[in-house]
């Protein structure tokens, strides 16, 4: 721990630590404290900050409002020989998703194709964590899951739809796999939050104000609605990702994620969808080696583009910076982790 | 048939009728041509004129030029319990997927999840079909294809991705299921095709020329790359479908399936992931009634707010329209049937 200008710099260890300290403070219990600092350390890592640190009051509300639970085992079934399903009753999702990785890649690779069906798990965390590890494990993946209603429908003016991120990985043979975690909306809303923090404006086609007219301001964009990517495409992703990371696994639709979030924690519960193939039952050989070889002659011709890049190369860059040389906490995320306990 | 405007009007039958006279004259097996006739007259029925009638020159020469096969019999194997393999042996897909949405069905409802691999299948037709087919008898259904280069990486000037579509359906408890069927380019090849046809000019942000800026000449366009719908987060989505539909499978990617069109028929042959997933494995409960019937709360909600739409509206809508009135022939058109031997 050094100090910056004000604010002061962390190594990743102290992301940890920091973040693992706070919440046994407020009384997570050990196993949900270790995971959920897992993936705040990893989004540190890799320089997403709106998945890192700042999300730590979200989690403390949660659990303050009783909505969360500090405890809660993850309960495991078998619906289908494709087919895992965790019920994380109403803890936060990062121990399921631990735990449901294994069984999850066992099956893909037994049946070619598996599903997990996480339910009712409070959820503020990144995607690529999950689809990585099945990545890193030479799985095809995908995640999907909802959010609170925050997103209007292509056309409409009110917020319906969550910001509904989707992630997909593909194992490469050589380092870490190739990785996307998208919004299916223009931004994310810890964008926004983190723009309104620091007094900035926002780029048109983010958002639109409670008059259902385009702003660039933060404050309005929060109180009206943030539109999808991409046009009715983007609103069409964000529709399929209600219904997959909802009623399909019967789950909580974004607005109802919404109103029972009813402290207004900003952590809402519902569900998440994970799907993973195996390149060696699904390309003929019965091997992967073929499969992902082949794969790296599309990134080749991509990188040979100037001015392109690959889906996750700027969060291996950071993840590479990050571990020589932690990260920078500004001076307001550092009053609000003192504020919450840390000793910093 | 009737006259209209130096054009013609024809029933749906006959444009089945014609679609099939045409393809067994120019070669085609029985089988194929009903097959792809089906596809034709589903496409003119629900007014997705690039993929009907407009079409058939590019079945036909892919013939002529002795890439495609007229008569080849699917095969069906089985890679694992989950998966379902069907080579096509170069014929179109429609009848391979006719013949493997049965056995993809029942696999997913025994499985909870299941994935059906195309294999060397010539294809210029649409996606939502196959989707359809399995959100009629109740399973959530995913499909992804990918074609001739033709589309620029994000940040890049020249093509290397397909438009790679995607489509994806979720059954309704009454009526058709809902279904989008979307390129991961800001347009379909065939609309500009169909505007080069008409004489008319492309929004802005579709494409650019050989330059690598942008144009609204669809010549120009069709010269030089069309764009990702939606900047990074499309091109992301087109990256994901070569995955899936070319190396995942063990077929080729766009540039490869380009190179081996070396005929330039623009009806290219490569592979197709189809996935299905059953809602009365995944939601808890055991039958498909309570999912459905929460994701019906959704779609109230989206057509309860004014200028929005359910994606497969339009389409429904003109499918009510063309069953009534059929379809209009615009002479161009006309001219290019009787040239392949209709007796219009």
């Amino acid at each position: 721990m050094s100090g910056e200008e004000g604010g002061l710099r962390l190594t990743l260890g102290e992301v940890y630590d920091t973040s693992r300290a706070i919440l046994l403070e407020h009384g997570f219990a050990e196993r949900h404290a270790a995971a959920i600092s897992r993936t705040i350390r990893a989004a540190e890592g890799d320089e997403c900050h709106h998945h890192g640190l700042f999300r730590l009051p979200f989690y403390v509300n949660a659990l303050k409002a009783g909505q969360a639970s500090p405890d809660a085992e993850p309960t495991l079934s078998r619906p289908a020989p494709g087919l895992v399903r965790i019920d994380a009753h109403f803890g936060f999702i990062p121990l399921a998703l631990e735990q449901g990785a294994e069984p999850l890649a066992e099956l893909a690779a037994s049946q070619g194709i598996a599903a997990l069906a996480v339910n009712n798990a409070h959820n503020v965390g990144p995607l690529w964590p999950e689809v990585e590890r099945l990545a890193g494990r030479g799985l095809v993946a995908f995640a999907f899951t909802s959010a609170t209603a925050t997103v209007a429908p292509w056309g409409g003016t009110r917020p319906l739809f969550g910001t509904n991120p989707m992630a997909f990985g593909w194992p490469r043979p050589e380092g870490p796999p190739l990785v996307f975690d998208q919004a299916s909306s223009a931004s994310a809303r810890g964008e926004i939050q983190i723009r309104l923090r620091d007094g900035r404006t926002l780029p048109e086609g983010w958002a639109i104000g409670p008059d259902g007219r385009p702003t660039s301001d933060p404050a309005t964009a929060l109180a009206g609605a943030q539109l999808p990517f991409g046009g009715p495409k983007g609103s069409s992703i964000a529709l399929m990702i209600e219904l997959l990371a909802g009623p399909l696994i019967g789950d909580v639709l974004s607005f109802e994620a919404g109103e029972r979030d009813k402290a207004g924690t900003g952590a809402p519960c519902g569900g998440e969808l994970v799907l993973a193939l195996d390149p060696a039952r699904l390309a003929p050989g019965g091997d992967r080696g073929a499969p992902l070889r082949h794969g790296e002659k599309l990134f080749e011709r991509i990188l040979a583009q100037e001015g392109t890049r690959l889906p996750s190369a700027r969060r291996y860059a950071a993840r590479a910076r990050t571990a020589r040389e932690g990260i920078a906490i500004p001076p307001g995320l550092r009053d609000t982790l003192r504020g919450l306990g840390a000793a910093l």
